[in-house]
């Protein structure tokens, strides 16, 4: 079996590995269809990793993902062989104080594909066939498309930052940066019933994408935030904001536009920022992280099912895994690539 | 009638104003007994503001204030001549769309004693009498000192905190800083009904204090934050964070520590800080600003009339009103006072 | 100047009354356009009222009313003469306890127009002309009918409601009863993002509206709750539940698809219902009243001039205010009318 | 090994049953040593059950108890053989979606000792020896009872409907009903810090224990609810209710002093209660249904042991088990007891 494998910055190779094993009780074998580039694998590719996460052995990447299931285990009496599914990439332990709690995202034995942040790593799902618990698997309507079906990831990840900030219906919503990440937030909140979609990003390529996605407005920042300016009135009057720039100028303009009492929820694992605390004492912002996903992952894909939420305009390319190199360094050009996916 | 005027940094003054005016309607005067020195009220003294704000003119400082009614306008029914009164230091304008929305503490046109964040500034209540509106006057019982009193705007502050960060029943609390604000903390932690109360502070004496408040752990975090190493396990063991000391370190040390969704409540208007934001989004951390109070300065002086609070062993000194300048030195002194109030 | 007045049960006369008066400072003079007939105006005219409300002297009707500002008082500076407004319906008094609190829809002196909980009684909108307090004015756009407009108070009914049911988005919502507001609660549904809004009603002709509305399923309970069977699965199914039916056997077959912890909002001052408290104890249910609105009347307005809601299906006829007990009969017919207006 | 079973209404008997047994992988054997009786325990011995559960197999009872560790299976770590501890009597499923999404106490697949929802029932505690999975036993402090671990069961239901009710620091809160829940939820509400606990019952030496825990207010409601009319006032003056009473008038009498917007939480599994739903609305009350509890447990045991809660005063008689049918007699006496326990 092949699979798409970074061994060091720099360094992604189409290795061979042993095929996936039979599914034990409780599981099935996926044959991978589609699987979609993340920002953290572009991480990988480029730096290594991430933050205080390198890798320290050869991992296969990818954790949006797709496929077929063509082997069942024992027990498993929800899926059949053939059944088209998207995979969730995360498997928490059931056992420990946050799962308990109901916040299995924040697991302390957490699984997740393609992930160097615990050792050995937990390898990922650019490859051929892969083995899952049946809890993983989630079977998609036939007109998905396999590609769409890999989108629920990061799809998921943008719910649950929803579920983050409270009701959106009528609401005032900003969005800082439009990558995929922004723009999946834009469909998001635009689902959500906001009332003001307000987008910036210092691409007008990208802003003009997330106009097409729902935005009500784009402002582009890369020569300051004037455009921004009538949004200070009344202390602010943005509600919610989704930051998925990681820009500390980005946040700091933020600020000055949200209403007292507002919610920021911060996407995407950025470094340090250095922040105005008086504005946030003063005006009782509230800065909320958000991490991954877990009940979202299956939301995900019956809101795209439903046609609520529709991810097709983001796929802005697919390669075969084989270019996995060229798809890469396609997906990490911002002017050329929204969402780059790989094809089994 | 006399006065404590703030007319330059370090420039303190007793100067003579005209008298108090007869109330109006809805309006009761006050004759002024206590008067508590507040972190701002030094901030003016040693630096003519704080962040962006600066005295533009001489101000009368001082907003957390008691004293006796002596004279009731028009249409005032609750109150009678000789009446013991907490004074509330904020009027807000009802009429704004934040006051509206029941955040009258955000209000846009409010007016709160002794601050010069709007020009003409609004002038304080370290004065020996004050006209105000009868909803700013609230009675006190007879148990009750005027010192005490005085106290229910600062346990104000504290209370909207809480009510900022949730229930703490059950919850281990971490206060950062234990200067007055962070004192007051600990007493409404106590009363919420937290399991743990944790205190970090550079002073042994402060923290010996924190410790007779209802602090079940003090730590000096002076040479570093060892001393709270224990409460990282399973991610961080700290529910609810009040940070009331304005250190970047100390809110660094306490991301640490802080649960999976755990709140960081930010009192205090700090300057500039620099967070590493992977941690607040991995662990999903909430930082919620928090400013002022509004219901909750009555339901200070009725946890204190009730004797659920017991704010006595933080007035460390009263001094005349005449030796201002003494007493403004002595709260600018950590290692002698907690709170020092005037006497008028 | 004409009014639509109720004198007695099934007494709807056309009274002339003297004009309204100039405005005076902060106020408007409307030339009324358009006034929809509640279901409490209904109530008032079939039987002099509900509940312990009763009618005690000749009272106007009405609280769903739009129209065009004709005279200007002073200080008043975002409305010109001319401006198509909607009138809310509603005036707390910012002082109370529940208007400091936020919760200005509690105000223990409102004013609200038709009503006759207070004495002497609140003279309704149904009249050629009216003045109002300028905070009660909202312009709309010139592309929305003035009978849409009038639709603003319904709306803002319901997207108070929504507020009350927190977030939709992705939630299965289920609608009992698919009258006016049950209808315009679908709308809301459907703009807050939910994923399934399954509606029950015992008529068809109304379930077919909703569906057209955006309702999901539709099922019609006239011979029982068998077509809800399946949404028992899990414990039950169904999150959010708007009920407005006032249908004691609505609510019973509710409580058994509700989901463990789910909310149902209750719309309409019905009178008694016998609820089997087992459930909702062993279920963790929720129950939550939910009466008028306050700053949902001016996103009602913009919700609709953004086109996110669109009202006009449920508009079915409107008459001449002099055909005024000609469109009460009307409206009273639910298998004809939805909602009902008057032209003035 | 004897235990306590019932076998049909009034026929409790010490039956011998097979030793527990050797304690697997993750669990621990127990010697039982203290057992309290519950409310849904009498109802099996008077009536065979409750609502529509009924025993259809002879059943050991009880669901309160604790004991110390006398073997341990492989993979427990944190306990050793002595250990005191207190035993949860709920072992949710880990895999369903109530438990995956944090409601363990709704999990579809629960065991919980005692209780005949299921077929065969799940045996219950009042047994000399026991085996159960490690989570299940929680350590105590060496200064708890025996008796006092045993009441962490019903202070974990207290703790539970706390969490249910909101923040209670500063609140009005209205205990209906103060057997052993109602008292307990007193205890719950002053750990909080409510500012006022105002209790009803119909007994008065039931109120002078209330009084004793920390009631500041107490109040015969056998002769009719006019001890409570002040709280009438400004629509109404309690914010929190719990509801302990399963008395339709109790609960009738407490929505018209509830505040606007204000919490009813419903414990103990009643019958019908028919209620005025346009108070309900009018006054956007919040009915919640509160049932078990998960973390609350370890937390009880937490709290008891740092002092924060007492419970012994609640503990009016202790029989050996082997007169557990005077015992269940004495427990049904309202004017005698409080909470009798069993020692085994």
């Amino acid at each position: 079996m092949h699979a798409v494998v970074i061994h060091a910055p720099k360094d992604l190779r189409i290795d061979t590995l042993p095929d996936a094993p039979a599914p034990g009780p409780g599981q099935v074998r996926v044959k991978i269809a589609a699987g979609g580039i993340c920002g953290s694998d572009l991480h990988y590719y480029h730096h290594g990793g991430f933050g205080v996460v390198r890798i320290q052995e050869p991992m296969a990447l990818g954790h949006e993902i797709a496929g077929t299931v063509d082997a069942i285990g024992a027990g498993v009496s929800h899926l059949a062989i053939g059944a088209r599914i998207a995979v969730s990439p995360s498997l928490p332990c059931r056992a420990c104080v946050h799962c308990r709690a109901g916040m299995r995202n924040q697991c302390l034995d957490m699984r997740f594909y393609g992930s160097a942040m615990r050792m050995p790593h937990v390898q990922g799902g650019f490859r051929q066939s892969l083995t899952v618990e049946a809890e993983q698997a989630i079977p998609i309507p036939d007109h998905l498309s396999m590609g769409e079906a890999a989108m629920a990831e990061p799809l998921a990840v943008c719910l649950h930052a929803a579920n983050r900030a409270g009701p959106l219906m009528g609401k005032r919503v900003l969005v800082t940066g439009a990558g995929p990440i922004g723009a999946l937030c834009i469909l998001v909140a635009k689902l959500g019933g906001a009332s003001d979609i307000v987008v910036t990003d210092i691409a007008d390529g990208t802003l003009a994408m997330a106009a097409k996605l729902g935005a009500t407005r784009t402002v582009n920042v890369r020569g300051g935030t004037e455009g921004l300016a009538d949004l200070k009135a009344d202390k602010g009057l943005v509600d919610v904001l989704f930051e998925a720039s990681g820009n500390q100028a980005a946040v700091i303009a933020a600020l000055d536009v949200m209403k007292p009492g507002g919610v920021l929820v911060q996407l995407g694992l950025g470094g340090e920022m250095t922040l105005p605390m008086n504005t946030i004492v003063a005006k009782e912002l509230q800065i909320r992280g958000t991490f991954r996903f877990d009940p979202e992952f299956a939301l995900a894909v019956e809101l795209m099912g439903k046609g609520l939420i529709d991810v097709k305009p983001l796929i802005t390319a697919t390669l075969p895994y084989a270019s996995a190199v060229e798809a890469f360094e396609l997906a990490s050009d911002r002017s050329k690539s929204m969402k780059v996916q790989l094809a089994f």
